[in-house]
């Protein structure tokens, strides 16, 4: 069987390197290409020293992809940038995940709404599939376009959509406490990503406006009969990798711990990413790998339910989920090149 | 003036050093003896390295306390034990500051059902005030006995009583998500506060039975016309201080953000150790200080009120806040020997 | 062709996981037996959470490994027991590779002298190889047991082989400053390695007499004409994983920059696993993998080589170098399983 | 007695908020101004939130500082910047405190040559006192211009002074391996202060040419009789705080642990920042504090002398080191404003 041909577009980010990092271990993708357009020409390991030996091919051009023959391309490019690949590789045979935030919402006023900026190739949004394995497997399978999900939504969906697709919760009293490291702030130098900014602290930030707010929302929108409206609020963990969600939800009616397990174990039985733990996740669980380990316990003091969802944001939140939505286009185990062990310590 | 006599009685952990270290610089305190029972004789620094040259006295036996004519003592001592001290010492003229959970509850009851264990001395839970001198001011100036708030219920309630005592919140839906650094656990060394266990992770723990939750519920039943059932849940933080208490309430009626903002500085307008911030504090802001950073939003699209609380856990959640109360019972300026910026980075 | 069957003897500290965790990943091994006296009938994934829906098998006592007709075992014990279970195996067709100190030294006298403990089974000593592949490729393939290199040796020996085999610097003056992350103090809870101890600290440890001096000592006695004597001091530093040796020489003649970088490419051009650096490396640049990252640069000023060496204790100073091992031991590519990119960040 | 009317030039650094973290504390200072030129009109507290409701003074413009008559003004500016204002001030009656490197090496050229810029006032280097109280507190003392030392070389001239000044080391043999926090790498954010550059992480850097290297050397060289010419190597640790320097001489003649401790107990037996240790010292046993914590050991199997010597970057090797030599150019008791506990944990 020939191997997949595979392009990366944006190579300088964290999410760029995580990509390369898992595809070099997949046993049917060839990387053919690596793009950067500021370090056009520069080797690959120049940027990112660690993959000296590894994979040192020179970063070219997006504008050479097309004539190139992909079978896929990865878009690892800030959003607003990123639609306008996808509206250019729109014309070609290429299958593209997006993994910028350009094609999760369902439309144009929304995207403007929430990310303050002009879009500039709606089409998309009809062509694309929101690329959530555990919800939309048969879409993304059909698609030549994904939108690859945000690193929050994707631990807060895989925690919340069991209990909604149930009807099983109050719709009005969703929270979800969520805790990020710094890699999600992305890799150029900041003033909040300086290491003494970051180290030995913790805060949250973006509250009430973070966009992945609305993308839970419309998510789970999907999967009730109503319109879900919920609070979300983001924390900076001082560390590199890892979400923790800690969602809150209210039983509509009478709950115990024993449905509860089974109303997870069930609906995630066939999903080999999502793992139903016994005690409460930690991030270094996950580090590297694209397992969502989900933890959920019934409090009867409260009548309240807390789930915990944790995820290595660079591999589920983003590079991971990316190849596992890969697997799913081309026919694939979607565990292929990703069945690895977390890293911990 | 003659300086204030001091004692303070287990010197081993964390609490007890920091103790030590912020009573070093109060300028009307005298420490007078410092006791463990595992390591007397031993002196002070051989301890705690980092009093060499600083503090060097020799630890000494808590039974050797009674006969010293100090003024106050400062309990650091493992729940359990400390009420033995307490039941000893209340029999002298000392001033007890107890920096353990054993009498910060409303009775024998409701300890033994959280604690889990005997208490042994019930009566002094009718001597005691809650040592939260932004509430119990006048209590604590006229007690001999304080019960030194728990870290996580000081950055609680400071963050919900202004909310409670104006009757402004729907008290069934309370939801504190909080975030402690690890010296929080204590200095014994567990698998749980191996430095690989910590590092680059996060993690919930203590889910539905923390003991603190019944403590905040206590102190806020106080302020309420009702009983208050709340929702509280435990992270430990990859770092050495700090709690940061993200909690969640719902107005009973109309609310804005004026409103909101007035209420906070209005209730803490004469406390100076409560800071009203105007963007989200983090913990190293507080680092080593008395402060607790408070922030908050109300956000229209879901109609919550969100609260940021910080301090740090061994300070205002511990040994600075027992010096707080010390000075208030001695009739000091309460900032007295706590008068110094953060630390940070 | 038939898999390899291996065993790991101790998989409760954090080279064990580490063995299980790589070993997952080769393709030609299969993982038939983990064992744990203190743990017996336990999953392994109940010790290692990380592992659930990964590897659940049962922890079983290290006395019933002679009886599975495994391929190989290897040793993951504390210095001391497991010169027990290389004796036991001693009669069996098992190949072992022993991951402790046991056997690393040239004798019963001088092991007894360093470690302080008596040797049970000397004949070992003429019968094992020393593994580190860079230097004894030929006696590994060779023997039936391999005394896995310490972490520290290994960093330090392939930074200073090439200067010592070809005679180019002065043997009494070599310095080698070392540090190194927490895994390398095991996984027992200790004061030294509370979160509290190590966070935002760093200190040097086991100065004059740490055991992997005379370790690195005989390995480079064997490479020169003379004995050497050199100092080694072993630093803390406040990360999981990860050593860089900072090794300081003089050249005995003259010297540059082009011969010193010729010497080291000579030296390693066949050695996949060591990588010759442009600029220095950091240990994030080789964490996960079996990597030696080498710099060096002749300092004009002093007359001095500084040669920085960088590994992950626990992959190339442990468990990765054990599975290089026994791919020569098997006549597998060297590579085999541990072709990965370092996860960074 | 009045208060010193300190001046601050230079607020937005790690080392402007330091000193204003410190002189907060001294009872003799009053804190009458504080300058930045890119924040003119900004509140302090404004740029460093964690002096809210401390300092809230508005920042001024530097060139206010000649008509505000204060009695001392500290420098806390880039290397090439502050000759202007020491110039500017040296016609005033102001005392200068200098705590970038313009002024710590001997002349023009050496400046010229390591700094890589052309030197503006080489009029300055014969009027300034370099401020290292432990060696020049005579010169201080009567200087009106101080060139506060350089972090690495504070650690490092301490550990040395004893050795060379009694002749006791063969010159040509020192190396210092030396290893610090990040604060020491200023606070704008660049790609290598990173948090995830950082964390987890460790590296050396500035191999063979870093500016410290030749103000260690002429210090030591005025201690001795002849030019001294040395190995330094810094390193980036993963914490905030903290220089570890290890240092690495040989014996001129027989020595012995006893000879060794007497030495620098000795030499630094009127110096109270200076704390003889009985155990190799970690950085954070000064976090926060003046202290300069030293240990050494003999090897007589090597026959060498290890020196460890712990500072805080940013109090010893900045902001504390200037303030006590205000202390002394006034007058004060060294210790005063600095006389606090290091912050562990």
């Amino acid at each position: 069987m020939t191997k997949i041909k595979a392009g990366i577009v944006g190579a300088t980010g964290f999410t760029g390197a995580e990509l390369v990092r898992l595809l070099y271990q997949h046993p049917m993708v060839e990387i053919e290409a690596i793009t950067s357009e500021s370090k056009t020409g520069a080797s690959f390991a120049d940027i990112h020293p660690h993959f000296y030996h590894i994979i040192e091919q020179s970063l070219r051009s997006a504008d050479t992809i097309p004539a190139l023959n992909l079978d896929v391309v990865f878009l690892a490019l800030p959003h607003g940038v990123s639609m306008e690949y996808v509206k250019k590789f729109a014309e070609t045979p290429l299958k593209i995940i997006d993994l910028s935030g350009d094609f999760r919402l369902s439309g144009k006023e929304i995207y403007e709404h929430w990310y303050n900026k002009p879009h500039h190739y709606p089409e998309g949004f009809g062509k694309s599939a929101y690329g959530l394995p555990e919800l939309h497997g048969t879409a993304i399978r059909e698609s030549y376009l994904i939108a690859n999900p945000g690193c929050y939504p994707t631990s807060s969906i895989i925690a919340l959509a069991p209990l909604v697709k149930n009807g099983l919760i109050r719709e009005e009293e969703i929270i979800i406490d969520a805790k990020s490291g710094v890699t999600g702030a992305g890799v150029k130098p900041k003033p909040g990503t300086h290491f003494s900014s970051v180290n030995d602290n913790f805060n949250s930030y973006g509250l009430k406006k973070h966009r992945h707010t609305v993308e839970i929302e419309e998510q789970l929108t999907q999967l009730s009969a109503h319109n879900i409206t919920l609070q979300f609020t983001p924390h900076l963990l001082p560390v590199d990798r890892g979400i923790l969600a800690t969602v809150y939800t209210r039983p509509k009616q009478s709950m115990d711990q024993q449905l509860l397990d089974e109303v997870y174990q069930d609906f995630y039985a066939e999903h080999p990413f999502v793992r139903w733990r016994q005690s409460p996740p930690g991030i270094k669980d996950v580090r590297g790998t694209n397992y969502c380990d989900l933890y959920a316990v019934y409090d009867e003091r409260t009548d309240r339910i807390i789930t915990l969802s944790a995820i290595d944001n660079l591999v589920k939140g983003a590079a991971g989920q990316a190849i596992q939505n890969m697997n799913i286009m081309f026919n694939l185990d979607e565990r292929m090149g990703l069945d690895v062990v977390p890293m911990k310590p």
